[in-house]
């Protein structure tokens, strides 16, 4: 079974067991949140990492990788809300709360972010000074003041450095997805914090081009967002040549901050494929 | 100090750290959401359990007293948002979502629940283990299928059991807040479990007839709002004078089930107290 079927399944089992015996609403909103997925992304990267530090199926990276997914789809189902983008489709559907009403995105979002911290809690197979290291990882991935709760909050201020606000709301999860990889293989976190930032950086550098470039039913969510709402965006910013440089760049720079470990060069094989699908993808198939 | 201000030091401490460097308005609307607090009822009651049982400063009873009160105060933030309740003041003041807007009001929610999770994980004083039987204490009580978000979402249910909905919206915090106070004292949660359940009942019947009685002014917050909004409520269901011995009930049934331990007289003689604020508070104070 490929990491992507593995998440998949990972994801399901968990939403099913929460879901029991609670509101039948709020589990089918989680559900809409989080099925169909877009590229899981994240959680592939997470696997991929644990992977070339030699533990790909170790159960703290399978762990992980679902619970930074959830916390992904949780800040999905709460971004698209009217009091922020107001995106009325998501992945080629319709967005939580245009299919389940305002209320139950809330809640959807809510029961998300539990969820991804009471996966990691309860698994009994990861040693407990781990699972409350990846659970520290988590944390501040998720909330204040340098996780996705503050990315999206930085878009409430007048006076934003693009950095922090993009480091934030898009590279937290990616650097997270590293690190627990990392150290869910026993390996050092260190340096995979670095690659997991320039891997973040070129995809919001990628999700920006998608905004300008493409059509909605390309990207399955509403495009040109970023100038709509006033948000920063790197071909706004730079001109689309400059950011394909840039997102080049970034791509390249992930590469070079790879450390050495069992299996480094698949996985710069597997980042240059990134970059092509990192250059395509927004064009061309469901958003992540 | 007394443990009211021991609450509000440790609030305010774990607020300060986690805004710093982070978006201000987002530290600014969480502190909105945390401070001035209600009665701090549950964060209370985790101290006084672990105090009877032996232990009331242990650092994990701090914690957690601390953590289940940031799970409260995000729960508020969200149940007063437009799409639930649409509370235009609570505890006296303008809610979040008034005073912040909806976005900074949904974010300092998210924030409040990953804050609660970072507050127990990171504290190295209490051992691993210990740790993590906390976090699977608060995760229940949070989130799905049995927690307060459930508890919220049974609002979107056609088909809901009053029951179901009274342990999950009001109970599973108190009851987390009792057992998490015995687990801190090294003591056997179990029969803990039924004491914060039955005084997470007592509270919801209390708060039913507040809601009915009460004035806004005296409460902090709106009245009339279950039968405004068609919530299940106890009054409507039973009458001001069953309700009421209803009432007297559940605290009856709270001190019978409190077990054998160091503190037990004293913590009886507390219930004793509290029954007398349960039953006028509603009426004189602010809301907690």
């Amino acid at each position: 079974m490929n990491s992507g079927s593995l998440i998949e399944r990972f994801l399901a089992r968990a939403l099913r067991s929460a879901g029991d015996g609670g509101p039948p609403r709020l589990a089918a909103a989680v559900r809409h949140a989080v099925f169909p997925g877009g590229a899981r992304i994240r959680p592939r990267l997470c696997l991929a990492v644990a992977r070339a530090c030699g533990a790909e199926y170790a159960p703290a990276a399978m762990v992980c990788a679902g619970a930074i997914e959830m916390l992904h789809c949780a800040s999905l189902a709460h971004d698209d809300l009217p009091c922020f983008d107001d995106a009325a489709t998501r992945r080629g559907r319709p967005s939580v709360h245009r299919a389940y009403g305002e209320d139950l995105a809330v809640l959807a979002g809510d029961a998300l972010i539990v969820l991804a911290f009471q996966t990691v809690t309860r698994e009994g197979r990861i040693p407990a000074e781990l699972r409350l290291q990846l659970l520290a990882v988590l944390g501040t991935a998720a909330g204040m003041p340098h996780g996705i709760a503050a990315g999206q909050a930085w878009e409430c201020e007048s006076d934003v450095e693009l950095t922090d606000y993009q480091r934030a709301k898009t590279g937290a999860l990616f650097a997270a997805a590293a690190v627990a990889g990392a150290l869910a293989a026993g390996a050092d976190p260190l340096p995979w914090q670095r690659v997991g930032d320039h891997i973040g950086e070129a995809y919001q550098v990628a999700d920006d081009i998608g905004d300008v470039a493409a059509n909605a039913q390309q990207l399955g969510k509403p495009t040109g967002r970023d100038a709509a709402l006033g948000r920063p965006n790197a071909v706004a910013r730079l001109g689309m040549d400059s950011a394909q440089v840039r997102l080049q760049r970034l791509v390249d720079a992930s590469i070079d901050a790879i450390p050495a470990c069992p299996g480094a060069q698949e996985l710069r094989m597997q980042f240059q494929q990134a970059t092509h699908y990192l250059f395509s993808s927004r064009l061309a198939r469901p958003a992540a």
